[in-house]
């Protein structure tokens, strides 16, 4: 068949297609700009001074104001989505997230994913695909570092899978690991105009604190921020094939949720403007246009990093249509009330008192 | 009782825990970008001639394109939510708001509040709080000086106020007090570039202005423009708690209505491309998604200011669902139509002809 | 009658205000911005590597990523509207549109329209008129050309027109005359990054893409796009008015219809990141929000350029609500089903094999 007889649209690659050891680059390097960071401002209304403010950046040591962490995140992760996940059933898990090199406007994003794991299910219908994907600036710099596991169809379940791993994943990133930018000195950062009287030593393990405030999600926000990441997951976008499916809805990204739980808790966590590390992350369940996104945040774990800093370990929980006053999270047997929306696994900088 | 154990997450001041002459500096300092300026265009799709070219600002004398005005008061106003009215019960007024230095893409602002008036309503259940905000780049320059007033809830009906007072205030901002920019000469402009052959002299005190064009409000429009504030005000976002409360729906920011008022009034106002200071403003009934607003303008006052400027006072009237042809206000009692949603008093600065 | 006395409000113009060769400079001077173009991102989702990459465009010989075309076609159409089309019945077709100058961050765009054809309607209530549009930077060098006609209706049926002349416009740009940055080799391009193994050679004259995507379109988000162009046209706005109208919805811009059908069709034509010429266009019914696009293409004809480039003339027609696997189009007749909304003949520009 000469090339022009097929049909030239990508439409995916199936469980069978993926090999371990694969090595995908992906299409479409970005430049991440002013533009995208004022559009991921109006979209989550983020509020942490570093990302905010040139001067303030400055006062603690940075060149200017880095990109927030999750938009590169969601960046990286949208270039994966042709490659990776367009046949996916299901997301069902990140691991050994890392933030290393910040991102600055002008910076160019391009994204590579090694298939790490393949495992059939025993349905033959489906497989999991684990890759870990590698962000990197137009200098060759590592900017972000992930794993990812994901359900795929199969094309055909007859098809043999040539060899499968199940690759073993660090239950979380440990402070070692951690990069913090070298000329950050957060600790000398004005805390009135961060937002914050608490720092590192005010937090304790086990401490909860509910974000209080909550977000309703529209379907023009949530497709503007997947656009602007360059994600193509169909689901999200297409009102005349998902009105016939399963929700009868568009599904919200989950990338969406994170960052709006994220935005929501700066109220409580203003000081930790810096995402170090995702340990794991669950999408509980589905999100529609017309819900309201709220949070809360456990404390899980805090480690000393330097005299200046220290990192705090956090386990955030979005639910829709329900206030966090209560704390809601899984029951004892690790099941999701239906109005849980994301449970998240995350460590963040925070300045200590010096 | 430890800082770990009480909720971190701010829930903002009521009226007992402000004090007279009390100063706050707000959080989170803003560079404001041409991303932030972009944003602000498809939101409201201004078209002054000065905010929207480079080329053109160069050939009335200033550096490039300044930012909006109104764009620069959202961003300061929205700083001071947190401190001043997140337990607001109404937005009661504006007074003696100076547009001072100019703001470029680039530029950081940053926003300080001190407490000028208190006084307590007769129920105890709330008082009034007036604040006057300056607003500053990263150079300490002040770009905007205002007053507003608003009513703030109580925590405790019981709490006793140490000392009131209420501030006088003027009825207008005078022409001796305009900060126009120095190299600045609308004079020199092409009035073709600009959109209108009219310019001061062509203006008469009495004269209206049907704006004639009408633009409707959808949630997902003004919650970006609110969050782009990075102004927290619960109202506007939630719809699980707000669809439980008075209205059933979210609040627009009122801010976003003199933004679009601003933008429809273009259409006759072209050669008024910056605001020199606001009077005094109303929000006369809330507006909601769906609605559709109109406006028209009345020329108050002019005063020349040089050879090359005057100043036009204008009072801009908003309408939701309502054409403007008739140009609707409030009756002889003062008292508004349920369909009018803004009276605005303003200075706006126009060339003259030389 | 005094300036003042008169409404000072554009009302636009009427068939009987246009004269043969009258030329119109346009208002508001644009200068495009990173921010323009990541909101253009999050509008379409773009995924041309050429234009999301100042990296990758650095590596084909350009100073950096220009601006999407269909940005400039929209921004420069935009300031045509208060002088042209406020008036408009129907826009009837494009003609002869030609990309020069590629446009950058910062670049200004002014625009400046010649009137070369009239033509009165029998029913003496309308007439077309015929306007050659030309683009330009703040260089004044051409950085867009094209001819729209457009149906416009007559203030007073009786007002006589002076001329009449109906232009003979060209099928089709023609290869010797499209502009390609001197500089620019997408031959040296990473077909990885780019996101396809197919390039010129590869594509066959009668060869039918279908685009396979949907992408539902909601108000806010057509109203975003149509405001961030500085488009004027009413009937995109106002539900107020348009609710009582001939459809009781607002009408989605045109142009933002073309610009989802370009995005769409990065599936399946991802080496084609240029726009060269437009040939002609049809809006064949209109679009409303809700409404979900997809897109499919034929390939019409196939011109060598260079050693480097060919360029390939597309048809690409959107639906409405309807996919493309069967490729919908008009019937033998001519006549277009109610579904299908867009049919655009163009020229891309695409790498030889090497």
């Amino acid at each position: 068949m000469s090339k022009a007889a097929s049909n030239k649209a990508i439409t995916g690659n199936f469980f069978e297609d993926f090999r371990l050891s694969q090595e995908v680059r992906h299409a479409t390097p970005r430049t991440v700009t002013a533009g995208d960071v004022a559009l991921y401002t109006g979209l989550y209304g983020g509020r942490f001074a570093l990302q905010s403010s040139d001067a303030f950046a400055k006062s603690v040591g940075l060149p200017g104001a880095p990109v927030d962490d999750l938009l590169v995140f969601h960046i990286v992760f949208g270039k994966t989505v042709p490659d990776v996940s367009l046949n996916a059933v299901a997301n069902l898990g990140y691991a050994e997230a890392r933030f290393i090199a910040p991102v600055y406007p002008g910076d160019t994003l391009a994204a590579t994913s090694t298939v790490i794991g393949l495992k059939e299910n025993s349905n033959k219908q489906t497989g999991v695909v684990y890759v870990r994907t590698t962000g990197t600036n137009q200098r060759g710099e590592t900017v972000l570092d992930y794993v990812r596991w994901v359900m795929v169809r199969k094309r055909d379940a007859a098809a043999a899978i040539a060899a499968e791993e199940v690759p073993k994943l660090a239950a979380r990133v440990a402070p070692e690991d951690f990069a913090v930018p070298p000329s950050l000195d957060l600790a000398a950062q004005d805390d009135r105009l961060a937002g914050s009287s608490y720092r590192f030593e005010d937090y304790a393990v086990g401490e909860k604190i509910d974000h209080v405030d909550g977000m309703t999600v529209e379907e023009a926000e949530h497709m503007l921020a997947t656009r602007l990441y360059q994600n193509t997951a169909r689901v999200h976008f297409n009102q005349f094939v998902e009105g016939k499916g399963r929700f009868g809805r568009r599904l919200v990204y989950g990338g969406h949720i994170i960052s709006l739980a994220r935005g929501l808790s700066f109220n409580g966590l203003a000081n930790a403007p810096r995402i170090l590390a995702i340990n794991g992350g669950r999408h509980a369940n589905p999100v529609f246009a017309g819900n309201t996104i709220h949070a809360w945040s456990e404390v899980l774990e805090t480690a000393a990093l330097s005299a200046r800093h220290g990192a705090i370990r956090l386990r955030t929980l979005a639910t829709k249509d329900r206030a966090c006053a209560d704390f809601p999270g899984p029951d004892a047997a690790g099941k999701y009330p239906d109005d849980v929306v994301l449970d998240l696994d995350y460590w963040v900088l925070i300045p200590r008192w010096v």
